[in-house]
């Protein structure tokens, strides 16, 4: 496995690669790798002949008062598992190299982005658009892979990929999730093995949602909520920041639940920030 | 020459010619092409294998009260003047498909879009550079060629190229101007003979400027400009937008001149706007 920290390496091989006719498989990441990501490489490495994996804690995405600085860093293995993952090219660039002095072009995608996590994180979603559209310059992939517990995030990459005709397809792969159904992400480390422990919910609370509005037995995305936040009222320093019921296209909040609906939750459990969702096909 | 209408069909060619390994040298215009579109054309023949003009009158990039309706289209004769410039591709998209149902990605560059003509036109810039990043990834092109008429429109690109790592490199060519020294453009079309005949004070002005400055007798912008505005008072109908002194790289206002500096304006002649502008060197 090449590690390239520079830009202009990785863009230059990556231009040389693209020149060859040969496709690349790109994972980006923010490192603190997990199963989630592991199933993402075995993807890349089954679909491209290079497969490109790049850790970039992008501080543009973070808001002033977010987790940018504790952000879980375990470069060292993050190294070994990509290597048993048989990555290619690892590209690690710098913050400076990235937005250096006077950077000031940004990324918006603004029907994607008034619903669901948008308003609790302003200006989240255009620094995701605008270091993914970077990265993609960067990398020139034939094909990118994303994991669906950020549904969001995916919708805004594929509808800007899309609209401003980026030649990569995107591959959305299903949620990696624990044995007790709780999805796997880089911020469960920051739970506490009790607070783990009460981190389920809110995986039970989507699934029962799904169950309810599957068997009819709830049509109203407000009254689902409600019943939703109750499940998760008994975390222990817990609050629910949001519970929403969108169209899985748009993202434009129902009243009625119609089918098919993305049930969608982000919750706090002490000062860890949790979000997961599932399809209601 | 050949005429391509579809995204789909020329971001196809484009990308076989990428995989050749064969250079494109792209000139983005709004049609109506005129003496300074021709400069551009030469200039990317000379330096690429393959010359690629588009013609698309890029909605999203005029106000709702601006001329994008009466904005002049000559097709026929753009043709022409292509073919005899050997232009080997006209891409033609229509604003159906490039801005198709549910469009929503915009690209903005904010730090250069404060001054000069962006407070006027509001939008007008995110438009545009939203449209060529989407034609650089149709065209894929080594060089993109851009009169320096639109001296705010050459740094919000060249911004967005640097700062995205678009592979692209930008040529800035100088504006081409009439023999009075009015600088060509496509909207000097809507000048009546009378009005032409006073548009050339829009130039006069500037060079007036220049040599006040070069010569040191004025330092203070403001003192520039209300000069200026008095030589240009003199245009029937006429109407100073703005004139103002910016640096060349930032584009931030100065009060008092350091050089080199950018002097630029916009004036209205009845209901006709037209910019230019010099560099003090």
């Amino acid at each position: 496995m090449k590690v390239m920290r520079s830009i202009d390496e990785m863009q230059t091989y990556a231009l040389r690669l693209q020149a060859q006719g040969r496709s690349v498989g790109f994972v980006p990441t923010m490192g603190a790798l997990h199963q989630g990501h592991e199933a993402l490489v075995r993807r890349a490495r089954e679909e491209n002949e290079v497969v490109v994996v790049s850790i970039f804690v992008n501080p543009i995405q973070f808001g002033p008062k977010e987790d940018f600085k504790k952000y879980p860093r375990t470069l060292a293995r993050d190294e070994e598992l990509l290597k048993e993952g048989k990555v290619d090219i690892l590209f690690l660039p710098g913050a400076q190299e990235m937005y250096p002095e006077g950077f000031s072009t940004f990324i918006e995608v603004p029907s994607l982005t008034r619903t669901l996590c948008a308003p609790f994180r302003p200006g989240h979603f255009r620094g995701v658009a605008t270091v993914v559209a970077k990265l993609f310059e960067i990398v020139r992939p034939a094909r990118a892979y994303f994991g669906e517990k950020d549904y969001q995030q995916i919708r805004v990459i594929g509808r800007m990929i899309d609209d401003l005709k980026i030649p990569v397809r995107l591959v959305a792969c299903p949620t990696v999730r624990e044995k007790d159904g709780l999805a796997v992400s880089s911020r469960n480390r920051y739970l506490s093995r009790a607070e783990r422990e009460e981190a389920v919910k809110l995986y039970q609370a989507l699934y029962l949602g799904r169950e309810l509005v599957e068997r009819k037995i709830m049509q109203d995305s407000k009254k689902l909520a409600a019943r939703l936040t109750q499940v998760l009222s008994t975390i222990p320093r817990g609050r629910v920041e949001y519970i929403s019921v969108v169209d899985p296209i748009t993202l434009d909040a129902m009243t009625q639940i119609r089918r098919p609906a993305l049930l969608a939750a982000a919750i706090w459990i002490g000062k860890t920030r949790l979000i997961d969702n599932v399809i209601i096909p």
